[in-house]
């Protein structure tokens, strides 16, 4: 493999999105002294309406919309949900970017740091550009730059968020290599191209988890256990 | 000023492209055996392309195309122009890559490393985000994300390369610094409503530069000596 640039999906393969959403509600709800409700449920309700509203997007039945903006919308829908009533809008918006303050998994920094020094590395998320820079500021995340939804204008599983993201660094898609811990997206890069890692997180919805516990052979060429065993791999 | 963020103009403000691509172009007709070309002249006359080539798109006469391929189109007139004939087009490529490889000003690195520990450094320069990735990469530039014309779809000084950028940050324009050595950059951002800072590059174009020596007050508002002085002064 002469792998220029590794890209990875961010939510869950590069940061623990449940409990650090979870974290950001309890504090939250705790601070605007709003009881009663479970903040690790919150964060996953909230999760489930993630794929819908791109879907609206994806469907085309909507222009492109960044994510913060899909997210708030959600947010929204979940408040009235639970009931929860008085929240003025700027409390909303800092609730909302609770998306921006997601901690990275313990092999995440080492692994793209070694990473960084051959290769270009970026995230191919479907968070927005604002999202992914504050994201990777607090959490030290050293990406060259920021690919993804927003400078492809479509939300991966498209075809284009792979294409685009290959496009934009000037290489071809088998020279880039597309990290996830989620062998649907690795399966849409595949077929685009892209060369495929599979990094397993199995504590990303918490105990019990079913799906994505092992690299579907199909469509992964790599699976290695963390970021830093794929550093090794790719000889950095 | 509350400054969220400072993008910066890379070509002439950041890096020395003048001198860098005349030792590149001196460097390949070496290497090629090439005789009486002054690469110095050729450096020159290769830059004297790049306005008339984005006006193109500028004007609507030509979809957005990237840098690269603007450079590109410009070199082979160029190379036509001073009658060099046998290259293939994989050398081509490489020496139009030499916009990759453009050294930063003396003051750069230390200053852009001082302003990232607060503030959300990127470039809004017209170069593509592959050419802005591997220049970084090569030089030590620590940019947060990569903006500017590929991701806004627009070319400087057109007011959506600025207000795009300001937008995808997240940021209302005025907590975006726009940071140049050309007051013609400055103008056009103060336009749309974003801070200013000048920092001066008298031998941008050589000996006897005329122009761009000092800031203008009327479109700048803060003049600094360097990236350094801009760190300090913006409490970094």
């Amino acid at each position: 493999m002469n792998v220029g640039a590794c890209v990875f999906d961010v939510f869950g393969t590069t940061v623990d999105w449940r409990s650090s959403v979870a974290r950001e509600a309890r504090l939250f709800f705790e601070q605007k002294g709003i009881g009663g409700v479970d903040a690790l449920e919150f964060a996953v309700e909230w999760r489930k309406l993630y794929q819908p509203s791109m879907e609206e997007v994806r469907s085309g039945r909507r222009p492109f919309t960044i994510l913060d903006q899909l997210h708030r919308e959600s947010l929204e829908k979940l408040i009235s949900k639970y009931g929860i009533s008085g929240l003025r809008s700027e409390e909303v918006d800092y609730l909302n970017r609770a998306w921006h303050r997601l901690d990275p998994w313990p092999d995440v920094v080492e692994g793209l740091a070694r990473l960084k020094k051959k290769l270009i590395i970026a995230p191919c998320s479907n968070g927005n550009i604002a999202l992914m820079v504050n994201l990777a500021k607090r959490a030290g995340l050293p990406w060259d730059c920021i690919l993804g939804a927003e400078t492809a204008r479509a939300y991966k599983p498209m075809p284009e968020a792979y294409l685009t993201s290959c496009r934009q660094l000037g290489l071809p898609p088998a020279r880039v290599m597309m990290v996830a811990a989620h062998n649907g997206d690795l399966k849409a890069a595949k077929a685009q191209g892209l060369a495929t890692a599979f990094v397993p997180r199995p504590a990303e919805h918490g105990p019990g988890q079913k799906t994505d516990l092992a690299a579907d052979p199909a469509c992964v060429d790599l699976p290695v256990a963390s970021f830093t065993e794929l550093a090794s791999r790719l000889g950095c």
